[in-house]
């Protein structure tokens, strides 16, 4: 790796690791959307944007925004960040080294005297990982117009709706409709990886190809729950006996499907219950939850037609009955902007940095951008591929390097990007 | 079926249904043992008891005790039973059956004029369902030596010990040897079948060979954890693959066993945890509980070394490792008396009664019974085989079937059982 990088690296890993003591000290490192520690993480960052220049203001979607005007403002804004938020016993970088990031392209940008054509945002972005009002991405869904009056109602433990939580960090529900942008020319989010396709090929940076499609299936098999002595082995209807054999089929399937190459393809069941859940009665019901993620939404269809079959002939075999087989939800796979993905590239090979094309297996602020806006993601490698867990780490110099890759990007697209609406008729 | 039966149906079944009536209001039928409710049951069992001529009693061990002696008392005893308590929600027939039917046997005898030389005594033992302290078989442990001061200490959520328990139902710990009795000269035990062979060949009782042995079996598999997107298929250590191939292990090699014949083998997977348990988490552990029931221990030695073998292939092949294969509980099956079962046979031949050997997969007091003297069991059918649940049903005419069988067969034995100790020398 280049460590003659175009930034601060120290700076930059200074910013990561102040935000990491701002923490529920009894479970490291936890950050919740909505939380006192949460907007105490957002006061430190707002500090931090207005010392670098940028003047900051939270959106009515709880967007905290930092913005330094362009020499030309009509031409539009390339928009970086992330978010800074945490899953509960979360780790140190996920989601914060992209806020970090794009907060030092600024500082560099600042540093080396360069002035930009377009505006340039940093963007840290509300409540990305599920929150407590069991809805994710809400600050990208707002500013994209993709949160809605029913979201909006959904409540937390306590009975409290996400819009009056919204109130609290300094949103406006009631007027959504100012934080939807058509300004925005460029996204650029920099993430670490949370796999091991960077660590275990010694590569710098990722340039995302599409963020996946997660297709989530319920089957839900009923059997009879008797007596596990009593009941002979050739007359029971064992509803776990089918459970088992569809795990097994959804394995072997998802294998057989990621093996073909090149789209990606994982297939997991996370969650499979019985009941009664008694060592002396034969299981009566089981639920499993399949959770099936692609680039190719042609692979899913494929798979779901062949648990479709399989998990109803291992219900035939059991004598039990598929009482379910829904979906839970169905997202599409959102592709990178090619033109973005180029600039990132360009920027990786110049600064002598290794890099390979991969897609995204998990979900980004990224997915929803994308839906106003040509977007793209930088993955940066991290240790053993672990994420949403304390022992997550990325080191100092892999999160410079694919900050130093935006920043390359950034000078280029500004040049580069098309400018629909020329400022000016001077 | 014959109905000219040497009993009264009726006065049988009014028993058994004024029992029912003793249930908790909220969940029928619930009559937990040491509760106010089970009190109640034993206060009108007492009452029958007594109207039918019987010296009643609890003995040290809670056992409610009916006695009626013979005419040669120095011969010792024959004694009929079963239990009055009820599992939470379960029915109207489990134990209860058996306690009325010993109840009736001991009626029609006096109705008929009989005088039998052994002593009668119809025993409802304390607690055969597993109770609030984590212990079945609390009185039929008692009366055959089986409870130590390590069960006595054992406590309910409350934090009451057994043995204060025991001392609410009017037992005394502290004098448990009392409860030993060595004057028993025959057991004999009406119960639902809790299954389906009586009902699906249409058969009037059947005469239990055996009482399982049950082993249980835990095993965990510990892979890991991982974000069910991001982490590749082929990259995975997912615990539930190796889970799942286990439960289809274990109904394979459980169907080949049960299908050799003639003795009995059942397997079940009863449990199955996942942690954690996400829909978007790789499940990073996984917990199997194995209930194994056999009337011939050989059977499950085989079974065990089989699931060894193929749990330990299914943790290899998922990159998994089994971290636990260990025994929760072992357990040998109880050989019935041949000669009781003979005279069981007789009196159903007597009576014109279709029967049938077979084993039984559920423990039952009998089993405890026969360390200390020759114990049988007649089981009648019940409906589907339902069991432990308020639709449990049997019919008046097969309870009363079963207890005539008994009926004839403590007639027959009163005679034909070894006199070890012929008292007097007149």
């Amino acid at each position: 790796m280049k460590t003659n990088l175009p930034l601060d690296a120290d700076r930059l890993w200074a910013d990561v690791m102040a935000l990491a003591q701002i923490t529920d000290p009894e479970r490291p490192y936890t950050r919740r959307s909505f939380s006192a520690l949460f907007l105490e993480g957002r006061a430190f960052l707002a500090r931090r944007f207005a010392e670098a220049g940028l003047t900051t203001r939270i959106d009515a979607a709880g967007n905290l925004i930092g913005r330094i005007d362009g020499a030309d403002p009509a031409i539009g804004v390339i928009a970086i960040g992330s978010h800074s938020d945490t899953v509960p016993s979360g780790g140190r970088f996920d989601g914060i080294a992209g806020v970090a990031a794009g907060l030092e392209v600024v500082r560099a940008l600042r540093d080396s005297g360069a002035q930009l054509d377009h505006t340039i945002e940093v963007i840290d972005f509300l409540a990305e990982e599920p929150s407590e009002y069991g809805l994710s991405c809400v600050g990208s869904r707002g500013m994209t117009g993709s949160l809605n009056d029913r979201m909006l109602d959904l409540t937390d433990p306590t009975g409290e709706k996400l819009r009056d939580a919204l109130r609290r960090v300094g949103g406006e529900p009631d007027r959504l409709s100012q934080a939807k942008r058509d300004d925005i020319r460029a996204f650029l989010e920099l993430h670490i990886e949370q796999g091991v396709v960077l660590e275990s090929q010694s590569l710098d940076v990722g340039i995302v190809t599409s963020i996946v499609g997660i297709r989530r299936l319920e089957i839900v098999f009923q059997g009879e729950a008797d007596h596990a002595g009593t009941m002979p082995m050739a007359l029971r209807r064992d509803a776990l006996v089918a459970a088992a054999h569809t795990v097994s089929s959804v394995r072997e399937a998802a294998d057989g499907l990621a093996a073909e190459g090149p789209d990606y393809f994982v297939a997991t069941v996370g969650i499979l219950t019985v009941e009664p859940s008694a060592s002396n009665i034969v299981p009566g019901r089981c639920r499993l939850v399949i959770d099936a993620r692609t680039t190719n939404p042609a692979l899913t269809k494929r798979f779901v037609e062949i648990i479709g079959r399989e998990s109803s002939a291992h219900a035939t075999s059991a004598k039990v009955t598929r009482a379910s087989f829904a979906d839970l939800s169905d997202g599409a796979p959102v592709a990178c902007d090619p033109a973005l993905r180029a600039a990132l590239r360009t920027g990786a090979h110049d600064l002598g940095l290794g890099e390979t094309d991969l897609p995204s297996g998990a979900g980004h602020d990224a997915a929803f951008m994308s839906r106003i806006c040509p977007s793209a993601m930088v993955f940066v490698p991290c240790r053993a591929g672990k994420s949403h867990a304390p022992e997550e780490w990325a080191d100092r110099e892999a999160i410079a390097a694919g900050a130093a890759v935006i920043y390359q990007a950034v000078k280029a697209l500004d040049q580069s990007l098309p400018r629909k609406a020329r400022s000016g008729a001077a």
